[in-house]
């Protein structure tokens, strides 16, 4: 077996233009894994794209600041210097919706998806009568006035290790047959970037089921609309059933934010 | 003369897609100001539409956060829910890059343009090796280490009353026949929208050339990457000779800030 070196890759894109980060059959639609592998086969020269694994699998819509992507090289060593030069490289290579933000060189056999501790995953829901200009491609705009109390109350109650099968739109009746994740902290932030108040949705967890960040945001901002209220939860978590959650939240809104090791 | 309400609109936009705020003569390419326009007499079922005043005449690809924007109405006096509502047709009306964010009744005969006391640009300089992501549209990527001290020195240069014609592109031999303009404020500020550092020049002033802020951005950036001292700029000033000052720099960076009367 060819002594082989592994990579540890962190990456941001904007997700509008993509079909999601991972490749898929049909090669009519755009993915940010083929991207990244065509630049990283140019860039390196070698006769076939090296195979990458992603930490979170980021849908159709969905951007990254933070997502990590692991892959392994046979032979080659990078030394600081080179794996800066090779940042250039791909980013040079790559669209302008692709940044890649730091490359190192990882244990062994590191696997961005199964040595992943915890993912933070960040909503940004612009909750503001006027829809937001810079912000825009980046959260979902709620006019209505939202009851924030009553949401950080609902989110407390999702916090911790649950069957979270309501908040699942799964792919595929075979895949996530173990539908039970730990959620660490559910919270809200602020920011105002250009000046354009957004409401963040934090969410901090060991894994996620498909669309699951963004049932809960659908969910979480019907209750602030007030159309469900915080004792719901409970109810709707005990279903086990997609139908008894609230709303998808829009994939615009969503940002795989940070991955942890 | 019949009766007419004088209105203030404050508006945003990503100019991006837009060959400037002013309408042009040529109708093959897409300005604010006729969108806007366009977007009144729909929603005032007006037969011709307003004309419209703006602050400042931003060129192709800059941006506005606070352009503001005066026109009049014959007769048509709005209550404050009577402009709520014309304020959420025109955003149904307008492209999702253009956003009017507040509109008020102004004393009659109030211009935009020439009751305006100042008007502040924000110029973004993303300073960091890697590109930015989220704030790309809105930003000049300068890969290279920057001199902010010598940077800081130069605007200093810049404060005050001077002839800026050096700093001036003219469109036509005839225009800003007087260049004198006073800057009241030019410094950097930080800002971190969606984490990516960007530096900020923020840059107050009575009026402005055209591309004056783009211009001086251009040469406080020659100043931070070691091509001009902060001592040049008074002979920059002197020499009221185009030739003499830095590059423009590039409209993507701008932002009409705020306007004061």
């Amino acid at each position: 077996m060819p002594e082989t070196t592994t990579y540890k890759l962190t990456l941001a894109y904007n997700g509008t233009n993509y079909a999601g980060f991972a490749r898929q059959k049909e090669s009519t639609v755009r993915t940010v894994q083929e991207e990244l592998e065509s630049a990283l086969a140019t860039a390196l020269r070698l006769g076939a794209p090296p195979l990458t694994v992603c930490a979170g699998r980021t849908d159709a819509g969905v951007h990254a600041l933070g997502q990590v992507i692991s892959f392994d090289l046979a032979v080659l060593s990078l030394d600081e210097r080179g794996r800066a030069q090779l940042v250039r490289s791909l980013n040079a290579l790559t669209p302008l919706d692709i940044v890649v933000r730091d490359l190192q060189v990882a244990p062994t056999g590191f696997s961005a998806r199964f040595d992943a501790i915890a993912r933070e995953y960040r909503y940004r829901i612009a909750a503001t009568p006027e829809p937001p200009l810079f912000s825009a491609p980046f959260a979902w705009h709620v006019p209505q006035a939202l009851d924030r109390t009553a949401m950080q109350e609902a989110a407390a109650a999702l916090i911790g290790e649950h069957d979270f099968r309501s908040f699942c739109v799964a792919a595929s009746a075979t895949e996530d047959k173990n539908t039970v994740r730990t959620i660490q902290t559910l919270d809200f932030l602020e920011e105002a970037p250009f000046g354009e108040p957004l409401l963040i949705l934090r969410c901090i967890g060991n894994a996620f089921l498909h669309s699951m960040v963004r049932v809960i945001t659908g969910t979480l901002v019907e209750v602030g609309l007030g159309k469900r209220r915080p004792a719901d939860i409970s109810a709707i978590i005990a279903a086990k059933d997609r139908s008894a959650a609230g709303q998808t939240a829009p994939a615009c809104g969503l940002t795989l934010y940070k991955v942890d090791y």
